[in-house]
């Protein structure tokens, strides 16, 4: 991502050794039959160090940790950030801090932090109450904080998300992008990115973000509605990633939708079950919250058909770090001893042959 | 890996929508310091679509088979051939069949495989008894067979590693190149690539290949140490990546690293843990058979650091397919209730920071 560093507050890539950014933007032809979509592009962020988009972010941070000579680096985290932060300060010898929810976080994701020799603080509360206590953790001791209401620079890590779309669609702004939203600040700096491109004077418009909640945790989707300000509640949704009841970056993120004259989708838990099914289907394995752009394409897919455009889903986390999400009914396993006459064989080779046949039917 | 399609038999990336190839070739500045080595880089196969250097063949061989309009592939695999295969068939709606050891597989890559609905045939037996099964079952259905011993596309696309290596090293070869060693295809991919920018006269000279086996399952290395043929054993090591006994390309892995006038070496199971652990105290996780080349680095490096040469990493398999063998015994978990005291938080304060006069202190 460093590649950017013109538009960006500095060049970290001396002092960074992971590579960050470069992902593919990729066409998943038989989700685009499936959909009936011909100009569907997915915007790939699970090939980063940690697996998520929150690697930008990290880079940008870490580095700027380092110049200022900080030792310590904490943020709050509903999984992915502190996944992320775990990687990139073991990278540069940073010790990292990281608070999350006790019942909100993902099991193996807090292996994940621990395998990396990080310190994980687990709230008997919700992620708000994480990030209350991360920024006292921080103020107390002198810890540079990673949180995104505090820390400017995880929207300048993250807007260069914007400039590889633009680059990899040769240079031209798509006119949809599909973005999950918990905290809101991919999509502000999603919209960020796009709107430095127009004053660079390489685009001519930016494109229409559309937001997409899980029904469970969707306030800035009701505030977008309503016109007023979001109200904090209670999130309540199976995908982590946006399990977010009150946005640290929402005024932002409401801001960037409305600019941009987007919009804001809600999607259920099963919705976000059946995106991640069909991905996988297309060889594609990203957790709920990673998919929600894809389940919010399905369930407006008649639109985009209708309007033509160019559309981007943004795939925000891999799927790898917590198989508790993967589809497992659609597999078989069968058993066999290693001298298994022809017969056991024959058994096995019937039942591809019948699975073949139901194996690619897919309902949308 | 289509770039190098001049130098393959054809170029799929018309076909084949999952991007592959193209991975980093990083320096390690912390892992370099704690071995005293100025020039290693390593090369981070982890980041394919499946996380293992075997997207690389299963991309090829994939293409091929819908060339040849196949319905079904099938492989035996130790674990990663199988998850990159079910990964590639579902991109392109081909039905997989694999093959696997019931006792050698790793639970969560069949869960894996499953999600991507593929059909998994444990075999109460080795892997080498999976391997027999699989191409009889090849043969009596007609399947495609993406196993090594028989498929020459394999090699094929895993040689294009070398074609990546040479060019991110400014278009030089390396002096030594260390590659995980299980059925051999790798290394003789590599050698294959590496003669190959030798005969297209871009490079004068290819690296010396250092194979690098388990312990317990070195039928190559005592091979090449008697100058005899090797002797198939029992494999005995936790790495599952490269657990064979009986290896499908050994003549072909012997031949290409004695043409590189290069040499095998063993590492024990306790020597791959710490190459692990090392590894993740740089930000990177990988496997134990993904991580023997930095463990059979760290056993020679005396010679590496006389010797002066450039030396590449080949790492070939992401650690987050299995969680079982990452490290756990380094970082924290600390439990604070949502409304804790500044007294709660400081004793976390007081532990960080007697944490972060011992996290950092490597043994080699």
């Amino acid at each position: 991502m460093w590649r950017w560093s013109d538009l960006l507050p500095f060049d970290g890539s001396a002092d960074y050794p992971l590579p960050v950014g470069g992902t593919p933007l990729l066409v998943a032809a038989r989700l685009n039959e499936w959909l009936g979509l011909k100009s569907l592009w997915l915007k790939d962020e699970s090939r980063g160090p940690s697996g998520s988009n929150k690697d930008r972010a990290t880079a940008i941070t870490i580095v700027d940790a380092r110049r200022k000579s900080m030792a310590v680096i904490a943020c709050a985290s509903t999984g992915n950030v502190a996944s992320s932060l775990a990687v990139g300060a073991a990278a540069v010898g940073l010790t990292a801090v990281l608070f999350v929810s006790r019942d909100g976080v993902s099991p193996q994701k807090e292996r994940f932090m621990r395998a990396f020799g990080a310190t994980v603080v687990k709230v008997r509360g919700t992620y708000e109450d994480a990030y209350r206590l991360s920024e006292a953790a921080c103020r107390t001791f002198g810890w540079y904080s990673r949180n995104t209401g505090i820390n400017p620079l995880t929207v300048q890590g993250k807007k260069t998300v914007a400039f590889e779309i633009w680059e990899q669609l040769g240079r031209q702004v798509p006119d949809h992008v599909f973005v999950p939203v918990g905290d809101g600040v991919t999509i502000a700096a999603l919209g960020l990115g796009f709107d430095e491109l127009v004053r660079c004077g390489v685009a001519d418009r930016i494109p229409r973000l559309i937001g997409v909640q899980a029904d469970g945790a969707a306030p800035l989707a009701a505030a977008y509605r309503s016109g007023e300000q979001w109200k904090a509640g209670v999130a309540n949704t199976y995908a982590d990633g946006i399990s977010v009841g009150d946005p640290q970056f929402g005024t932002e993120a409401l801001v960037a939708v409305r600019k941009s004259r987007g919009e804001f989708v809600t999607v259920t838990d099963n919705q976000m079950r059946h995106a991640v099914a069909l991905l996988a289907k297309c060889g594609m394995l990203f957790e709920p919250a990673g998919a929600a752009s894809v389940a919010a394409i399905i369930r407006a897919r008649a639109m985009l058909i209708d309007s033509g455009g160019r559309t981007v889903a943004l795939l925000t986390g891999a799927g790898l770090k917590d198989p508790r999400w993967w589809p497992d009914e659609r597999g078989a396993t069968f058993e066999v001893s290693p001298d298994a006459e022809l017969s056991a064989l024959e058994a096995i080779g019937a039942r591809v042959r019948q699975r073949m046949t139901t194996n690619h039917v897919v309902s949308l």
